[in-house]
Protein backbone atom coordinates (compact mmCIF):
# COMPACT_ATOMS: atom_id res chain seq x y z
CA UNK A 1 0.00 0.00 0.00
CA UNK A 2 1.34 3.55 -0.93
CA UNK A 3 0.13 5.37 1.88
CA UNK A 4 2.06 5.82 4.88
CA UNK A 5 -0.69 4.64 7.78
CA UNK A 6 0.93 2.84 10.40
CA UNK A 7 4.01 5.22 11.43
CA UNK A 8 4.05 3.85 15.07
CA UNK A 9 2.02 1.30 17.45
CA UNK A 10 2.95 4.18 20.30
CA UNK A 11 -0.50 5.68 21.50
CA UNK A 12 -0.85 8.24 24.51
CA UNK A 13 -3.81 6.59 25.86
CA UNK A 14 -5.34 2.82 26.30
CA UNK A 15 -8.40 3.86 24.24
CA UNK A 16 -5.91 5.41 20.97
CA UNK A 17 -4.59 2.02 20.94
CA UNK A 18 -7.70 0.13 20.82
CA UNK A 19 -8.48 2.58 18.16
CA UNK A 20 -5.67 1.76 16.54
CA UNK A 21 -6.09 -2.18 16.93
CA UNK A 22 -9.26 -0.95 14.82
CA UNK A 23 -7.55 0.47 12.13
CA UNK A 24 -4.86 -2.94 12.45
CA UNK A 25 -8.07 -4.98 12.06
CA UNK A 26 -9.37 -3.01 9.18
CA UNK A 27 -6.36 -2.63 7.32
CA UNK A 28 -5.47 -6.31 7.58
CA UNK A 29 -8.88 -6.45 5.19
CA UNK A 30 -8.44 -3.85 2.60
CA UNK A 31 -4.85 -5.54 2.14
CA UNK A 32 -6.88 -8.78 0.49
CA UNK A 33 -9.41 -6.72 -0.76
CA UNK A 34 -8.47 -2.83 -1.98
CA UNK A 35 -11.47 -2.26 -3.92
CA UNK A 36 -13.62 0.07 -1.37
CA UNK A 37 -17.00 -0.03 -3.16
CA UNK A 38 -16.82 -3.90 -2.72
CA UNK A 39 -16.10 -3.77 1.14
CA UNK A 40 -19.03 -0.89 0.94
CA UNK A 41 -21.32 -3.29 -0.22
CA UNK A 42 -20.52 -6.05 2.06
CA UNK A 43 -20.73 -3.96 5.15
CA UNK A 44 -25.03 -4.83 5.89
CA UNK A 45 -24.27 -8.02 5.51
CA UNK A 46 -21.50 -8.24 8.57
CA UNK A 47 -22.45 -5.19 10.56
CA UNK A 48 -26.25 -7.40 10.95
CA UNK A 49 -24.39 -10.65 11.74
CA UNK A 50 -23.69 -11.50 14.90
CA UNK A 51 -20.91 -14.22 14.43
CA UNK A 52 -19.51 -11.74 11.82
CA UNK A 53 -19.35 -9.02 14.61
CA UNK A 54 -17.74 -11.69 17.50
CA UNK A 55 -15.45 -12.33 14.47
CA UNK A 56 -14.27 -8.74 13.88
CA UNK A 57 -14.11 -8.27 17.88
CA UNK A 58 -11.59 -11.44 18.02
CA UNK A 59 -9.30 -9.63 15.28
CA UNK A 60 -9.05 -6.16 17.43
CA UNK A 61 -8.53 -8.10 20.51
CA UNK A 62 -5.58 -9.86 18.66
CA UNK A 63 -4.58 -6.49 17.52
CA UNK A 64 -5.06 -5.08 20.88
CA UNK A 65 -2.32 -7.49 22.61
CA UNK A 66 0.32 -6.10 20.02
CA UNK A 67 -0.79 -2.77 20.57
CA UNK A 68 -0.83 -2.80 24.35
CA UNK A 69 2.39 -5.14 24.83
CA UNK A 70 4.12 -1.71 22.36
CA UNK A 71 2.95 0.56 24.75
CA UNK A 72 4.13 -1.35 27.88
CA UNK A 73 0.30 -1.60 28.71
CA UNK A 74 0.13 2.07 29.22
CA UNK A 75 1.99 1.49 32.89
CA UNK A 76 3.52 5.17 32.52
CA UNK B 1 -15.56 6.99 19.78
CA UNK B 2 -16.16 10.19 21.36
CA UNK B 3 -17.20 8.52 25.08
CA UNK B 4 -13.12 8.04 26.74
CA UNK B 5 -14.59 4.68 27.53
CA UNK B 6 -11.03 3.26 28.27
CA UNK B 7 -8.80 5.46 30.53
CA UNK B 8 -6.63 2.24 32.07
CA UNK B 9 -5.89 -1.42 31.81
CA UNK B 10 -5.28 -1.54 35.53
CA UNK B 11 -7.70 -3.16 37.69
CA UNK B 12 -7.95 -3.34 41.32
CA UNK B 13 -8.65 -7.57 40.77
CA UNK B 14 -8.61 -9.89 38.70
CA UNK B 15 -12.47 -10.25 38.45
CA UNK B 16 -12.63 -6.44 37.67
CA UNK B 17 -10.08 -7.29 35.12
CA UNK B 18 -12.11 -10.02 33.48
CA UNK B 19 -14.91 -7.50 33.00
CA UNK B 20 -13.12 -5.13 31.75
CA UNK B 21 -12.49 -7.75 29.00
CA UNK B 22 -15.85 -7.95 28.47
CA UNK B 23 -16.42 -4.12 27.68
CA UNK B 24 -13.48 -4.46 25.57
CA UNK B 25 -15.24 -7.53 23.45
CA UNK B 26 -18.26 -5.74 23.69
CA UNK B 27 -16.79 -2.32 22.18
CA UNK B 28 -14.70 -4.53 19.69
CA UNK B 29 -18.29 -5.20 18.27
CA UNK B 30 -19.72 -1.33 19.34
CA UNK B 31 -16.82 0.18 16.49
CA UNK B 32 -18.35 -1.90 13.48
CA UNK B 33 -21.72 -1.38 14.84
CA UNK B 34 -22.49 1.50 16.81
CA UNK B 35 -26.46 1.13 16.20
CA UNK B 36 -27.70 -0.15 19.78
CA UNK B 37 -30.38 -1.13 18.42
CA UNK B 38 -29.32 -3.17 15.50
CA UNK B 39 -27.30 -5.06 18.49
CA UNK B 40 -30.25 -5.32 20.21
CA UNK B 41 -31.92 -6.69 17.71
CA UNK B 42 -29.60 -9.26 17.42
CA UNK B 43 -29.55 -10.79 21.11
CA UNK B 44 -31.99 -13.27 20.68
CA UNK B 45 -29.91 -14.58 18.36
CA UNK B 46 -26.99 -14.91 19.64
CA UNK B 47 -27.83 -15.40 23.24
CA UNK B 48 -29.35 -18.59 22.55
CA UNK B 49 -26.95 -19.96 20.09
CA UNK B 50 -24.01 -22.27 21.54
CA UNK B 51 -21.70 -21.26 18.87
CA UNK B 52 -22.22 -17.57 19.26
CA UNK B 53 -21.61 -17.72 23.54
CA UNK B 54 -18.45 -19.58 22.78
CA UNK B 55 -17.77 -17.10 19.85
CA UNK B 56 -18.03 -14.51 22.62
CA UNK B 57 -16.10 -16.41 25.41
CA UNK B 58 -13.14 -16.86 23.22
CA UNK B 59 -13.03 -13.04 22.35
CA UNK B 60 -13.18 -12.30 26.02
CA UNK B 61 -10.42 -15.04 26.65
CA UNK B 62 -8.37 -13.21 24.41
CA UNK B 63 -8.82 -9.34 25.85
CA UNK B 64 -8.38 -11.21 29.34
CA UNK B 65 -4.89 -12.19 28.90
CA UNK B 66 -3.75 -8.38 27.31
CA UNK B 67 -5.81 -7.28 30.50
CA UNK B 68 -4.38 -9.80 33.17
CA UNK B 69 -0.63 -9.44 31.71
CA UNK B 70 -1.34 -5.24 31.85
CA UNK B 71 -2.20 -5.76 35.66
CA UNK B 72 1.52 -8.40 35.96
CA UNK B 73 -1.68 -11.27 36.52
CA UNK B 74 -2.54 -9.18 40.20
CA UNK B 75 0.52 -11.35 41.51
CA UNK B 76 0.52 -8.08 44.09
CA UNK C 1 -21.92 -9.80 38.51
CA UNK C 2 -22.57 -9.89 42.08
CA UNK C 3 -20.44 -12.94 43.16
CA UNK C 4 -17.06 -12.64 44.09
CA UNK C 5 -16.10 -15.63 42.00
CA UNK C 6 -12.58 -14.70 40.66
CA UNK C 7 -10.21 -13.64 43.72
CA UNK C 8 -6.91 -14.43 42.23
CA UNK C 9 -5.29 -16.24 39.42
CA UNK C 10 -3.24 -18.09 41.81
CA UNK C 11 -3.67 -22.12 41.84
CA UNK C 12 -1.53 -24.58 43.66
CA UNK C 13 -0.80 -27.31 40.54
CA UNK C 14 -1.17 -27.09 36.89
CA UNK C 15 -4.15 -29.16 36.77
CA UNK C 16 -6.36 -26.54 39.45
CA UNK C 17 -5.04 -24.02 37.00
CA UNK C 18 -6.33 -25.90 34.10
CA UNK C 19 -9.95 -26.10 36.10
CA UNK C 20 -9.55 -22.12 36.63
CA UNK C 21 -9.03 -21.57 32.86
CA UNK C 22 -12.60 -23.79 32.32
CA UNK C 23 -14.02 -21.74 35.07
CA UNK C 24 -12.97 -18.40 33.46
CA UNK C 25 -14.41 -19.83 29.45
CA UNK C 26 -17.99 -20.63 31.02
CA UNK C 27 -18.14 -17.18 32.93
CA UNK C 28 -17.21 -15.60 29.47
CA UNK C 29 -20.36 -17.29 28.28
CA UNK C 30 -22.34 -16.68 31.45
CA UNK C 31 -21.43 -12.71 31.51
CA UNK C 32 -23.26 -12.86 27.77
CA UNK C 33 -26.15 -15.30 28.81
CA UNK C 34 -26.67 -15.72 32.56
CA UNK C 35 -29.95 -17.12 32.41
CA UNK C 36 -28.68 -20.66 33.77
CA UNK C 37 -31.91 -22.27 32.26
CA UNK C 38 -31.30 -20.93 28.46
CA UNK C 39 -27.80 -22.76 28.80
CA UNK C 40 -28.47 -25.72 30.38
CA UNK C 41 -31.41 -26.04 27.29
CA UNK C 42 -27.98 -25.58 25.14
CA UNK C 43 -26.09 -28.16 26.56
CA UNK C 44 -27.35 -31.25 24.77
CA UNK C 45 -26.82 -29.06 21.27
CA UNK C 46 -22.60 -28.89 22.26
CA UNK C 47 -22.19 -31.35 24.31
CA UNK C 48 -22.82 -33.78 21.10
CA UNK C 49 -21.21 -31.90 18.54
CA UNK C 50 -17.27 -32.15 18.05
CA UNK C 51 -17.57 -28.89 15.86
CA UNK C 52 -18.03 -27.32 19.42
CA UNK C 53 -16.55 -29.14 22.04
CA UNK C 54 -13.31 -28.41 19.96
CA UNK C 55 -14.54 -24.81 19.64
CA UNK C 56 -14.70 -24.94 24.11
CA UNK C 57 -11.32 -26.15 24.36
CA UNK C 58 -10.13 -23.54 22.45
CA UNK C 59 -11.58 -21.17 24.70
CA UNK C 60 -10.32 -23.28 27.63
CA UNK C 61 -6.46 -23.15 25.99
CA UNK C 62 -6.51 -19.33 25.53
CA UNK C 63 -7.44 -19.02 29.52
CA UNK C 64 -5.24 -21.78 30.42
CA UNK C 65 -2.13 -19.49 28.87
CA UNK C 66 -3.73 -17.13 30.76
CA UNK C 67 -2.97 -18.13 34.14
CA UNK C 68 -0.17 -20.53 33.24
CA UNK C 69 1.87 -17.22 32.68
CA UNK C 70 0.17 -16.06 36.28
CA UNK C 71 1.47 -18.84 38.08
CA UNK C 72 5.21 -18.66 36.27
CA UNK C 73 4.19 -22.01 34.98
CA UNK C 74 4.28 -23.95 38.18
CA UNK C 75 8.02 -23.79 37.61
CA UNK C 76 8.46 -23.57 41.71
CA UNK D 1 -11.76 -34.18 37.50
CA UNK D 2 -10.37 -36.69 40.51
CA UNK D 3 -7.83 -38.61 38.85
CA UNK D 4 -4.69 -36.51 38.66
CA UNK D 5 -3.81 -36.20 34.91
CA UNK D 6 -1.40 -32.79 35.10
CA UNK D 7 0.85 -33.08 37.52
CA UNK D 8 3.42 -30.92 35.79
CA UNK D 9 3.89 -28.81 32.56
CA UNK D 10 7.52 -29.74 32.19
CA UNK D 11 8.62 -32.55 29.78
CA UNK D 12 11.87 -33.53 29.00
CA UNK D 13 11.58 -32.88 25.09
CA UNK D 14 9.80 -30.58 22.61
CA UNK D 15 8.03 -33.78 21.04
CA UNK D 16 6.73 -34.97 24.83
CA UNK D 17 5.55 -31.33 24.90
CA UNK D 18 3.68 -31.40 22.06
CA UNK D 19 2.24 -34.13 23.35
CA UNK D 20 1.55 -33.00 26.69
CA UNK D 21 -0.66 -30.35 24.29
CA UNK D 22 -2.25 -32.90 22.63
CA UNK D 23 -3.20 -34.04 26.09
CA UNK D 24 -4.40 -30.71 27.26
CA UNK D 25 -6.63 -30.34 24.13
CA UNK D 26 -8.40 -33.65 24.94
CA UNK D 27 -8.88 -33.23 28.23
CA UNK D 28 -10.28 -29.28 27.31
CA UNK D 29 -13.04 -31.77 25.49
CA UNK D 30 -13.61 -34.01 28.32
CA UNK D 31 -14.53 -31.23 30.79
CA UNK D 32 -17.14 -30.45 28.54
CA UNK D 33 -18.08 -33.34 27.54
CA UNK D 34 -16.93 -36.73 29.85
CA UNK D 35 -18.99 -39.54 28.50
CA UNK D 36 -16.35 -41.20 26.97
CA UNK D 37 -18.61 -43.16 24.62
CA UNK D 38 -20.34 -40.21 23.23
CA UNK D 39 -17.17 -38.68 22.18
CA UNK D 40 -16.43 -42.36 21.06
CA UNK D 41 -19.18 -41.97 18.25
CA UNK D 42 -17.81 -38.41 17.39
CA UNK D 43 -14.60 -39.47 15.89
CA UNK D 44 -15.86 -40.44 12.39
CA UNK D 45 -17.35 -37.68 12.08
CA UNK D 46 -14.34 -35.13 12.74
CA UNK D 47 -11.99 -37.44 12.06
CA UNK D 48 -13.12 -37.25 8.49
CA UNK D 49 -13.27 -33.80 8.56
CA UNK D 50 -10.83 -31.44 6.86
CA UNK D 51 -12.46 -28.33 9.23
CA UNK D 52 -13.07 -30.38 12.44
CA UNK D 53 -8.90 -31.34 11.83
CA UNK D 54 -7.59 -28.04 11.29
CA UNK D 55 -9.94 -26.86 14.56
CA UNK D 56 -8.09 -29.75 16.35
CA UNK D 57 -4.75 -28.45 15.31
CA UNK D 58 -5.38 -25.31 16.13
CA UNK D 59 -5.97 -25.55 19.84
CA UNK D 60 -2.74 -28.20 19.96
CA UNK D 61 -0.90 -25.26 18.78
CA UNK D 62 -2.84 -22.59 21.78
CA UNK D 63 -1.64 -25.31 23.84
CA UNK D 64 1.54 -26.32 22.95
CA UNK D 65 2.40 -22.14 23.00
CA UNK D 66 1.58 -22.56 26.93
CA UNK D 67 3.75 -25.92 26.99
CA UNK D 68 7.11 -24.23 25.47
CA UNK D 69 6.72 -21.57 27.19
CA UNK D 70 6.71 -23.48 30.44
CA UNK D 71 10.11 -25.30 29.42
CA UNK D 72 11.99 -22.12 27.98
CA UNK D 73 11.00 -23.22 24.81
CA UNK D 74 13.85 -26.42 26.13
CA UNK D 75 16.94 -24.26 24.86
CA UNK D 76 18.59 -26.03 27.87
CA UNK E 1 9.59 -24.21 -0.63
CA UNK E 2 12.88 -23.70 -2.85
CA UNK E 3 12.94 -19.79 -2.99
CA UNK E 4 14.60 -17.77 -0.44
CA UNK E 5 11.16 -15.74 0.65
CA UNK E 6 12.19 -14.95 4.59
CA UNK E 7 15.67 -14.02 5.21
CA UNK E 8 14.84 -12.30 8.45
CA UNK E 9 11.66 -10.93 10.67
CA UNK E 10 13.76 -7.22 10.87
CA UNK E 11 11.94 -4.35 9.21
CA UNK E 12 12.36 -0.88 9.37
CA UNK E 13 8.89 0.34 10.17
CA UNK E 14 5.77 -0.98 11.85
CA UNK E 15 3.98 -0.58 7.98
CA UNK E 16 7.04 -2.77 6.66
CA UNK E 17 6.43 -5.62 9.52
CA UNK E 18 2.56 -5.59 8.70
CA UNK E 19 3.37 -6.02 5.14
CA UNK E 20 5.55 -9.01 6.05
CA UNK E 21 2.78 -10.11 8.07
CA UNK E 22 0.73 -10.36 5.08
CA UNK E 23 3.45 -11.94 3.20
CA UNK E 24 3.72 -14.69 6.08
CA UNK E 25 -0.36 -14.97 5.77
CA UNK E 26 -0.40 -15.84 2.58
CA UNK E 27 2.65 -18.18 2.62
CA UNK E 28 0.70 -20.56 5.09
CA UNK E 29 -1.72 -20.59 2.60
CA UNK E 30 0.68 -21.52 -0.40
CA UNK E 31 2.87 -24.05 1.96
CA UNK E 32 -0.72 -26.16 1.49
CA UNK E 33 -2.16 -24.49 -2.28
CA UNK E 34 1.38 -24.50 -3.91
CA UNK E 35 -0.80 -24.06 -7.48
CA UNK E 36 -1.52 -20.16 -7.75
CA UNK E 37 -3.57 -21.18 -10.46
CA UNK E 38 -5.89 -22.37 -7.73
CA UNK E 39 -5.60 -19.82 -5.85
CA UNK E 40 -6.28 -17.00 -8.63
CA UNK E 41 -9.56 -18.78 -9.17
CA UNK E 42 -10.77 -18.67 -5.28
CA UNK E 43 -9.98 -14.99 -4.99
CA UNK E 44 -13.29 -14.10 -6.10
CA UNK E 45 -14.93 -16.08 -3.71
CA UNK E 46 -12.88 -15.15 -0.68
CA UNK E 47 -12.05 -11.67 -1.69
CA UNK E 48 -16.30 -10.73 -2.13
CA UNK E 49 -17.08 -12.84 1.56
CA UNK E 50 -17.30 -10.45 4.57
CA UNK E 51 -16.04 -13.74 6.57
CA UNK E 52 -13.34 -14.93 4.49
CA UNK E 53 -12.02 -11.17 5.21
CA UNK E 54 -12.29 -11.44 8.46
CA UNK E 55 -10.41 -14.91 8.73
CA UNK E 56 -7.60 -13.61 6.77
CA UNK E 57 -7.24 -10.60 9.24
CA UNK E 58 -7.18 -12.51 12.02
CA UNK E 59 -4.00 -14.46 10.46
CA UNK E 60 -2.47 -11.17 10.04
CA UNK E 61 -3.18 -10.25 13.14
CA UNK E 62 -1.59 -13.38 14.29
CA UNK E 63 1.57 -12.92 12.56
CA UNK E 64 1.83 -9.15 12.88
CA UNK E 65 2.23 -9.97 16.90
CA UNK E 66 5.01 -11.96 15.78
CA UNK E 67 6.52 -9.75 13.80
CA UNK E 68 5.86 -6.90 15.97
CA UNK E 69 7.92 -8.95 19.22
CA UNK E 70 10.57 -9.67 16.57
CA UNK E 71 11.21 -6.12 16.15
CA UNK E 72 10.85 -4.78 19.77
CA UNK E 73 7.64 -3.16 18.39
CA UNK E 74 9.69 -0.71 17.01
CA UNK E 75 10.33 1.78 19.87
CA UNK E 76 13.89 2.28 18.65
CA UNK F 1 3.66 -41.47 17.76
CA UNK F 2 6.67 -43.87 17.44
CA UNK F 3 9.33 -41.46 15.53
CA UNK F 4 10.94 -38.98 16.97
CA UNK F 5 10.07 -35.99 14.43
CA UNK F 6 10.51 -32.80 17.25
CA UNK F 7 13.83 -32.86 18.82
CA UNK F 8 14.38 -29.23 18.43
CA UNK F 9 12.81 -25.95 18.33
CA UNK F 10 15.55 -24.24 17.40
CA UNK F 11 16.47 -23.22 13.22
CA UNK F 12 18.92 -21.62 11.32
CA UNK F 13 16.64 -19.52 9.45
CA UNK F 14 13.50 -17.47 10.22
CA UNK F 15 12.45 -19.51 6.75
CA UNK F 16 12.98 -22.51 8.15
CA UNK F 17 11.46 -22.14 11.26
CA UNK F 18 8.02 -21.42 9.07
CA UNK F 19 8.68 -24.33 7.78
CA UNK F 20 8.83 -26.01 11.50
CA UNK F 21 5.40 -24.27 11.76
CA UNK F 22 4.13 -26.16 8.71
CA UNK F 23 5.22 -29.67 10.57
CA UNK F 24 3.54 -28.54 13.78
CA UNK F 25 0.29 -28.12 12.15
CA UNK F 26 0.47 -31.12 10.29
CA UNK F 27 1.44 -33.33 12.88
CA UNK F 28 -1.54 -31.45 14.94
CA UNK F 29 -3.64 -32.94 12.38
CA UNK F 30 -1.93 -36.24 12.17
CA UNK F 31 -2.17 -37.12 16.00
CA UNK F 32 -5.72 -36.60 15.61
CA UNK F 33 -6.02 -38.98 12.18
CA UNK F 34 -3.02 -40.76 11.65
CA UNK F 35 -4.68 -42.83 9.14
CA UNK F 36 -2.37 -40.55 5.93
CA UNK F 37 -5.13 -42.50 3.10
CA UNK F 38 -8.13 -40.19 5.04
CA UNK F 39 -5.62 -37.69 4.74
CA UNK F 40 -4.82 -37.85 1.27
CA UNK F 41 -8.82 -38.51 0.31
CA UNK F 42 -9.38 -35.15 2.27
CA UNK F 43 -6.75 -33.11 0.13
CA UNK F 44 -8.65 -32.00 -2.67
CA UNK F 45 -11.43 -30.75 -0.43
CA UNK F 46 -9.38 -28.04 1.56
CA UNK F 47 -7.01 -27.89 -1.25
CA UNK F 48 -9.81 -26.16 -3.03
CA UNK F 49 -11.09 -24.02 0.02
CA UNK F 50 -10.53 -20.82 0.93
CA UNK F 51 -11.82 -20.87 4.11
CA UNK F 52 -9.89 -24.27 4.63
CA UNK F 53 -6.86 -22.58 3.59
CA UNK F 54 -7.02 -19.64 5.58
CA UNK F 55 -8.12 -22.00 8.39
CA UNK F 56 -4.64 -23.89 8.01
CA UNK F 57 -2.72 -20.40 7.49
CA UNK F 58 -4.16 -19.73 10.89
CA UNK F 59 -2.60 -23.34 12.24
CA UNK F 60 0.69 -22.16 11.27
CA UNK F 61 0.40 -18.41 12.44
CA UNK F 62 0.03 -19.81 15.76
CA UNK F 63 3.09 -22.33 15.55
CA UNK F 64 5.04 -19.97 14.07
CA UNK F 65 4.59 -17.57 16.61
CA UNK F 66 6.13 -20.22 19.08
CA UNK F 67 9.03 -21.36 17.10
CA UNK F 68 9.84 -17.49 16.45
CA UNK F 69 9.85 -16.98 20.03
CA UNK F 70 12.02 -20.12 21.21
CA UNK F 71 14.82 -18.35 18.42
CA UNK F 72 14.52 -15.09 19.79
CA UNK F 73 12.81 -14.22 16.45
CA UNK F 74 16.80 -15.07 15.23
CA UNK F 75 17.76 -11.96 15.81
CA UNK F 76 21.59 -13.43 16.53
Amino acid sequence: MADTWLPSLITATPQEGFELAITLSRRGVKYTQPDAEVLHKLRPEYANDHAALTAASQVVATNFQTVAAANNYWRG
